[in-house]
């Protein structure tokens, strides 16, 4: 199996331009591979995770909007390179690289071989960033560590080997990782469907848990670390990541589990302040209401509550690893030395 | 919608007696409601857990006894009561009401009228626990209480109105709960499937989250306060019931929210010191890697570890509501009393 999550196909190919993606909603069972021809289905593949994960959806942004350059259409998300990365950006708005990639690329216009040239430096230099973040990561553990991570972190969500999972891959392939925890993550399973894929393509070790289980394996001594990704990061460490992070850091500081944040500096976000200012956002209530593949779960009048993300903060986060090293607290000191 | 979980026809009806079950499996999509004419077509019922949850597992296993004793036949479970109750008690060999109550009823036999009363009181009792569990619980909380539980304890569960949902109920009948918010309660979602068709029928404003989303609600400010059931009691206090209780204690305790175990004095086992000696029942891995209806939803190479309940240490247990009233720390003391 390939593994990847983005990649750009050439305008001089037969078809013409494409962001091609491996559509992600239907793994681990099918690995559906999509062309997005215009930026309205990149814009709905983004919307409906068929992409998925910060660093990943920057690479996707960012030719997304040479894909636009490229084929500008009538429709509403035409126009210049700026209105396209905004299009895109406001698909999924937690995702501070999305917005970011994009507008990189945007800038680098209206000549499409310069902005070709950015996005492709983005690709790379995220490539470059997930081994820089596994290699500073995996420096924090011992030999036999056992690892548990949340949602997913690798290829999938990254294009490169990972941010989180990219440490836990680093570790397995330096033979020190004895075990890896996935974390199922409900809703949308991301840990059970698209982390296990990895790991069982990998041959890593490793055991899905239901989320509610991660309490009573640390209470065991079970897990040594617990490694997760950052969808964006306050200027203090407050850090928003996948809902059901924030129980982790709680647990991980109860048992004196070292609780480590993997995220490239892009995700840094100065202009917040603290992680008060992140807005969350509540995605469809139905991923709660409904099972993957088996449809409603629950009754007709009950309504349910989905919000994607968390915020845990600063003081429950012991380091926070990015591709130029790793940040201790205090972070607003140490983060802003990254800027 | 007539909520019920076990329910005995007597026998002077037109088609005999009965022991009438509203079938859970196919809850909340489909309320089938299944008429038990032989002990065998109980067991069945009770194996493949159309009824569940310890108390109503009691009130099944006392009027089946009844029911065998009126209809015997010359299948293996036909003889006398004390045949009958061993066989429904091995359908669940770890619900220790339900072998106790069957049990009950098989010792006041051979007469009929005699075995009747025996587990007409068991049921009656059953319900009366529950209403003083409710009152003493809802007595904890103030007009406008904004409550999430786990898990399903109420009358599904139970035959009568509950635990920890019964405290809910007794709020909402006395118009002072403004909201239940419900686990959804992975693997088995009892919380989304359960508990949340219960509160619809009583028509309870609910909403279903996923377990992880707990943490974020309760760093909002959006929870009062934290009521569960339990499995079982340990005599200093410490409680296992279902898996994801203890992150909740652990989420209570940092945010400063109250977190009562509800749950009847049985249930206490006093020969137990703690929570070290509580063995944790480990079920099929396959209930993490599968869901019915979709198949497997984790790579054929993943494992998974699935452990039915965890232990949450009762310095996290802000009181625990026993139809006798609420025990307060030190629970060593306190729960004694209530041998």
């Amino acid at each position: 199996m390939d593994l990847f999550a983005v990649r750009w196909v050439d305008p001089d190919r037969v078809d013409g331009p494409a962001v091609r993606l491996l559509d992600q909603t239907g793994l681990p069972v099918t690995a559906r591979v999509v062309d997005c021809r215009d930026v309205a289905t990149l814009a709905e593949a983004i919307r409906s995770l068929r992409v998925r994960g910060a660093p990943a959806l920057g690479v996707a942004g960012a030719w997304g909007v040479v894909l636009g350059a490229l084929v500008g259409t009538a429709s509403a998300t035409a126009g210049h390179a700026d209105a396209i990365a905004e299009f895109l950006a406001a698909q999924r708005p937690t995702a501070v690289n999305l917005g970011w990639a994009a507008r990189m690329v945007a800038a680098a216009g209206p000549d499409v071989a310069a902005m070709t040239a950015v996005a492709a430096a983005i690709e790379r230099d995220n490539k470059a960033a997930c081994v820089a973040m596994g290699r500073h990561g995996a420096a924090l553990f011992d030999d036999g560590v056992r690892l548990l991570t949340h949602c997913n972190t690798g290829m999938l969500a990254c294009q490169g080997i990972g941010t989180a999972f990219g440490v836990a891959r680093t570790l397995w392939e330096d033979g020190a990782l004895a075990h890896l925890w996935v974390d199922e993550t409900r809703p949308l399973l991301q840990g059970a469907r698209l982390t296990a894929y990895e790991a069982d393509a990998l041959g890593m070790p490793h055991t899905v848990i239901a989320d509610a289980a991660a309490g009573s394996l640390l209470a065991a001594g079970d897990v040594d670390g617990i490694v997760v990704g950052a969808d964006r990061i306050a200027a203090n460490g407050d850090t928003a990541n996948k809902v059901g992070t924030y129980p982790l850091a709680v647990l991980a500081a109860r048992h004196d589990v070292p609780f480590y944040v993997v995220a490239p500096t892009p995700t840094i976000d100065h202009a917040t302040p603290d992680g008060g200012g992140i807005e969350i956002e509540l995605r469809d209530a139905d991923e709660v209401r409904s099972f993957p593949g088996v449809g409603v779960i629950t009754p007709a009048g009950s309504l349910a509550h989905n919000p994607a993300f968390d915020v845990t903060p600063a003081e429950l986060i012991t380091g926070i690893v990015t591709e130029r090293g790793v940040a201790r607290p205090p972070y607003a000191e140490t983060l802003a030395t990254l800027r």
